[in-house]
């Protein structure tokens, strides 16, 4: 284990994350024309590919302190930890023994897999909804790496990737919102449904295939093809929008109709974390989720968006491990996350 | 309505009321020889019995400044008023119509029914297991009025009562116990069967028929005839301190096996108790139950057993309805019991 220091604190995007849409991810997917792709990549081409991508990442000017790490020298904690900071993908923790690497940029805005399922995958995190600006930023690390890689590229298709999903722009622009109210609500189906009939896909937090957890979703351009990237960045950010009004009226019409209820829900939620001495990750995800919409409605005062954010990422479970600098199982952590949780609370309230 | 002030306070026995065995009752059950029993009497004779009870408990030494109260004069929520309080059993709460009283002695400690099952039922509540006490008691008060009154008794059966499992003695002991350990251990149906394979009863804390809540049993002797007065009290006694050591055992055992759980699950109720909006009095109870359980073994050091005795009988649904002075509906009365429930922690927890 090796990320104690950056288990201890959080990555800007999160640090500045708004209510409802807490932030906005762009990444560019591209593979090297001199290579197979990674799947079908020999070993040694997986190890140059790492080498290649490293060299021409430490020339740019937005890398600068740039950590390369080559996953193959991580344990499975370290991998996941750099999941849970959504560095890496769940695929990418998981690639055992391939030749990867991840390049994270200064206060962790920028990553770069090498040998997911791309060559590159260019992923660029800003907080709330700003799309534009994290496109802007990716396409600005796409020319400059450019200029030393040479990028599988086709005049009729566009950029080449090993999924035709990608093809074309190789572009994925998504946000992560917090929708309680429309959860709580029963409305979230209705509004999810309407989202995947204009061509989005609804995630969980963790990307492909994951959960949605403590009403957390992802959303993002189904394909990447016939649309020019500044359309397909356009809809995602229109869908956000979109998505974001139906919540908002969500959360009036509950406190309009059941304000006593949500009062209770959330008061409890901060009561129960104040006093808990054992509780699973995804308890504590439901309850900070409360905290989340109780502080946005004026109902959670005695707590504040940047601790929410602190413990939403630093009581996963590899996080807890990192600071511990240690394995631990399943009920250790529920006692050192209760432990954590009780702790960043008491500073907190006796401010 | 009319037991307003009566309602903001709590009858002495629950006041000093100990761990696990909350209270210890011992009742009487007696009828006049020159009336037929309350289900096959006249309503004149009714009036005739709760007039010559009535006219005889004034005139005796244990009933000083006794409330006699008719139960026709009363509405709903009084009467269930006096059943929460353990004062009239709930068949006399609800029996409707019919001619019956119910005199209450000083600081609650004595409570005669008149025609309930029988045309009197003389109940003695002492705190803690101390049945002896109440038994001597209920014993002067039924001598006493036994000078006045002719009693329907026979040489061969002892005292006569509507229901042969009451003839004899007409005598129940009973015990009010809390056993949360042996609940949360999945001990409590084994323990459970024992007692009533010695013949004990067990119920619901509002005594036949009614559930066990918040882990409160009732445990009495089944049979009043062929055993004296003394053998009863003596068994139930018994019963109620082998049942008490099992639990000591279980919450031994809890603390050594489960301790961060126990710990978490006090400390929980306590910060849910704390936080809510809105309870229902059934989570009430439960809760209550987790917090009794951690003062005895030293896990809720913020609250004590008063505060709980306090909580445990002013926060039930005709208390809280006659403290407001108005009939209020079950979600009007989870507010108020929420609202209840954090002023009477609040001015603990800032003392």
């Amino acid at each position: 284990m090796r990320f104690k220091e950056m288990a201890s604190k959080i990555s800007q995007w999160l640090e500045e994350s708004k209510e409802i849409v807490i932030s906005s991810r762009v990444r560019l997917a591209r593979n090297l024309a001199d290579f197979s792709f990674t799947h079908w990549a020999k070993k040694e081409d997986l190890a140059k590919i790492v080498e290649r991508v490293s060299k021409e990442a430490k020339t740019s000017s937005y890398l600068k302190n740039a950590l390369i790490i080559n996953l193959k020298e991580l344990d499975d904690i370290d991998r996941q930890f750099l999941m849970e900071r959504h560095l890496i993908s769940r695929e990418h923790a998981q690639g055992k023994g391939k030749e990867r690497a991840v390049i994270i940029g200064d206060k962790e805005i920028i990553s770069i897999m090498v040998n997911e399922e791309d060559h590159l995958r260019i992923q660029v995190t800003e907080s709330g909804l700003n799309l534009i600006e994290a496109w802007r930023l990716a396409t600005k690390i796409d020319n400059e790496l450019e200029k030393g890689l040479n990028y599988a590229f086709s005049e009729k298709y566009g950029y080449l990737t090993a999924c035709p999903t990608n093809t074309g722009t190789g572009l994925r622009a998504s946000v992560m919102i917090h929708l309680p109210a429309l959860v709580m609500s029963r409305q979230i189906n209705k509004v999810l449904d309407a989202v995947s009939r204009a061509n989005m896909a609804v995630r969980g937090i963790y990307g492909e295939g994951t959960q949605a957890q403590g009403d957390l979703f992802q959303v993002s351009n189904e394909i990447s093809l016939g649309e020019s990237e500044e359309e397909i960045v356009g809809h995602v950010e229109k869908a956000a929008r979109e998505i974001m009004e139906y919540e908002k009226g969500a959360r009036k019409r509950l406190l309009t109709q059941l304000e006593e209820r949500v009062r209770d829900s959330v008061s409890r939620a901060y009561g129960t974390l104040c006093s808990t001495y054992t509780i699973s990750s995804a308890e504590t995800l439901t309850l900070l989720s409360k905290l989340r919409l109780g502080t946005s409605i004026g109902l959670a005062k005695d707590i504040d968006i940047p601790t929410l954010n602190e413990l939403l990422i630093l009581t996963r479970p590899a996080h807890l491990q990192e600071i511990a600098g240690k394995k631990l199982s399943a009920p250790e952590r529920d006692v050192k996350r209760a432990a954590f949780i009780r702790s960043k609370l008491g500073i907190k309230s006796s401010e």
